[in-house]
């Protein structure tokens, strides 16, 4: 992990837990955009380019827009960036995702994209507002078969500034998922860019707040662009469905949502993750396909509360 | 050629043709996003910095953008990038620009602005979809002077993903190719940006819509800026006859008008291949000419053909 | 400085006077937009990354923006960027700004950050349309207290190609500095974003058009946004105040003010120079204030004065 090098100037601190490397990107540290940038591309096993622009905040209610571009998709966020894994001990819970998930290897998604691949040394981001301690860098290395000291992890809560960051370059990422959930070949998307609107990371330990402004950067502000390889059949069937618009959830700040169904992610509809604009360009037949509206009354509902 | 060792990274292939090192970056590949960044860069000389960035969708009818900045105009565009040699044998047709140009020496704009140059190994990027064979290879060195193994191609057709980036990348040296054939003195310009919509790329074969949607890319969506150092009765006497809306052929999606032509590319208005709004700075006299304007229907209608 | 070995790709000439090594920036050269980053990467002590995006015209009265993005905002702009270093002699006048003013350390803000800090070699900007002779350099040497060979200065115009960059590079500065004079404890700010217009050079020698071009990208045309970690009452005594509408010398291009004034300086409210746009971000409390506006009209008067 090049990071831990510059992990000072990016005001994060390393430390060694467990006999693992633990950057704190903003739980005992201030973190900073830059670190935003670094988890997000660690996250995405360094296969994607991301910035952050400036844009239009009559249109996203951000003066600041986070863009990713990738031509590996499937490896930067099936494989890596997704947060499918719950790392989650007696005393400690965070949202995992990054290469290391292949190493571990238990995901369905995983399995049936045959993503699979064992690493000498394993890569993660969690999202929490807790560092790991001994016991939870233990799991990790024992669940993907390496050493402790094989383990790199970046820690940083969804309410800090490198947590803004990190979750609102999933963009492209929650396109792809919800494709996978639609039984959509993820495997034929070749390339794809992506941009959601920065949002104001929330009160520390308002850890609603934080997932709710994030989540609501995504489904009410995301652009994503996707140049898929397929019959053209493949992406009529999905691709009005694909935008965040298309869920009975859609139409509030994701946190009013979220409180409605008492805190539990799972009553919350899945299709609900997505962005709010998704374009198909299909190389195959050279047509576009163009799908959901952005909502700003939503973004700077959410972002100011 | 640095493109060679992350070939594989771009989702390229570089194979050995007549002695001759060729980058297949959409023929028999899958290319990339990243591949056309590289092969416009490699066409302008690496005299220009250009990045994929989001842009309003409303306002012209892509998600994204391609821009490029150049502080060397003239080796950059002119001596470079300009697709001015059609490489042609029996068997084989290409629009042939890139350094390679100015070692092979025989454009009259060349010997005019003086910018033929040898070279101990030249660069070319070749719009085709097909790959050069031997005999191409042996031309093209035969041609620039130089044995075959100091020859490096790089190729992509304009429906491509590589070749849809590479081909917007064009902005700036539409604007001087037309300020040159409108006889102002493309030598002043000291400086360029330039961004356009990236189009969909077309339906594999299927050319004309893949030069369609690329041109309208320019013609409709391109804004260019150019820093002067002359006169002001040089700037005044071209600045509201760059843009493409001057040109009778004005209008329509190009692939339109290129079938009304049958064709023929030469009864096409020569005054037509420039981008839709061009401003001067003129850093003699501190005075700006803005002139021209954005169609964002006629791209509309040019990318959802 | 790094920059010297780039000079020639820059546009620009290094050249020895009175031992210090000087980079020409468009006095005697013509200099370049890359160039111009680099005077503003140099000036914010390389502790800040800048690019040149494209924008929009009808919003912003320029194709281009400078966008600033830094996370060392106390080093880059109070102890660095900031033009607090009036450099003169009888036969000289430059804006000195750069790292080389906390190795001076006798402004009094540098003195109350206590952002003092000696030096082995020091670097500076100056904005000025001619070179520094001996004089200057030995002046410079030992008010920094170093040798006269330590001394790397980088000259450009606010007139010039770099110099327009490098002056709009300011926007985060800007509102800083007013924040500083609010009183705001701006060691609070922890991360900030910003971008504005780049507007056109002015005519060589007409430093009254550059300085008022430069200063109305920023007033009409910058956008800040200032993560900051502090009381919430901190913010709300000042966040209204910090954009340059608050101004009553506020409205019409600054060269006109600037004229009303007789061309002093100080006699124009010194409330004026900050940014159009400026949003806080308060990670204490999660809070959001926006405070501003851009004026396209202003800045559309004074790009074509």
């Amino acid at each position: 992990m090049r990071l831990a090098a510059d992990a000072s100037s990016l005001q994060c601190v390393v430390s060694q837990i467990g006999g693992g490397s633990i950057l704190d990107a903003g739980i005992h540290t201030r973190g900073s955009l830059r670190a935003g940038i670094s988890l997000a591309r660690l996250c995405m096993a360094e296969q994607a380019e991301i910035l952050i622009a400036p844009c239009n905040a009559a249109d996203l209610a951000s003066n600041n827009a986070v863009f990713v571009c990738t031509d590996e998709p499937l490896k930067a966020c099936m494989a890596a960036q997704y947060a499918g894994w719950p790392v989650q001990t007696d005393h400690y819970f965070a949202m995992g995702s990054g290469p290391m998930r292949a190493a571990r290897g238990r995901e369905e998604t995983l399995l049936e994209l045959n993503l699979v691949e064992s690493a000498d040394v394993v890569v993660g981001v969690l999202e929490s507002d807790k560092l790991p301690d001994d016991e939870v860098v233990a799991m990790i290395a024992d669940q993907c078969s390496v050493a402790a000291k094989q383990v790199r992890l970046a820690v940083a809560p969804s309410s800090s500034i490198a947590g803004s960051v990190q979750v609102v370059a999933r963009a492209i990422e929650t396109a792809m998922h919800k494709l996978h959930e639609l039984k959509f070949d993820v495997t034929q998307i070749v390339s794809a860019t992506g941009h959601a609107p920065l949002p104001p990371p929330a009160k520390p330990g308002d850890t609603v707040t934080g997932i709710g402004r994030t989540n609501d950067a995504i489904l009410y502000g995301a652009t994503v662009s996707l140049w898929v390889d397929c019959d053209d059949d493949a992406v009529e069937a999905v691709a009005a469905q694909v935008p965040s618009h298309t869920s009975a959830d859609y139409g509030q700040p994701f946190a009013e949502t979220f409180k409605q169904y008492n805190y539990d992610f799972y009553k919350v509809d899945p299709m609900l993750f997505s962005p709010a604009v998704v374009t198909f360009h299909n190389l195959h037949s050279g047509r576009t396909w163009n799908h959901g509206k952005i909502a700003a009354d939503v973004l700077r509902q959410s972002f100011s509360s």
